[in-house]
């Protein structure tokens, strides 16, 4: 569920990123990785999105292996034992992603104003 | 094949606009009405981007009834019958979805390059 900011009435941009190296950085692993600091886990994060496990663990390697540093890493367990958390570099990268979508946003806030002026609701 | 501006080294932006009543446009839909433009034809069209024939009408007929006017018309036809060619409507289009690309291409650059320089190659 990517969560997406307004532009102009009901109109809404989304952005994705595709880095130099193929890595694509995009709502649904930006919002995995939100929902992993919010959970602590990945099994909590991929529940919480209606993501399988293994869809969920395969975004998060393709993420790791993409960046100079891992974007989470194991947490010390308590009773439950261990979960996920997410490092400096997850951090950054959500909040890298999001200033971007914002920016994007609001730079073309009068031109998506038009495309939306050009549908009978808008 | 949708075509895309460097925002920063290999890095590059793509973006979808979701208008209030439902319509998205994206770079897929964007390259068909170019391709349209360039040819004249829809088949012409499908055919220069490698989509099926049913894919690219229904793509236009989906931006048909989305606007409030038509994004593509008949052409009168010559020799070998009539094309299709773009309307205003369907040139606006193109033209504000590419200034969308560009400003917030531009809006984000800092943070694109920021986003970039994470992966190994940055």
């Amino acid at each position: 569920m990517p969560r997406q900011r307004p532009a102009a009435n009901g109109a809404r941009l989304s952005i994705r990123v595709d880095l130099g190296t193929g890595l694509r950085i995009g709502p649904g692993k930006v919002a995995l990785l939100e929902a992993i600091g919010a959970t602590g886990s990945i099994s909590g994060a991929a529940r919480s999105l209606g993501m399988s496990y293994k869809r969920a663990w395969d975004l998060v390697e393709e993420l790791n292996s993409g960046c100079q540093q891992p974007v989470v890493s194991a947490s010390p367990g308590g009773r439950d034992g261990g979960g996920t958390r997410l490092t400096e570099t997850g951090d950054r990268l959500i909040h890298l992603y999001r200033e971007i979508e914002r920016m994007a946003s609001h730079a073309s806030r009068l031109q998506i104003r038009a495309l939306d002026r050009m549908t009978p609701a808008g």
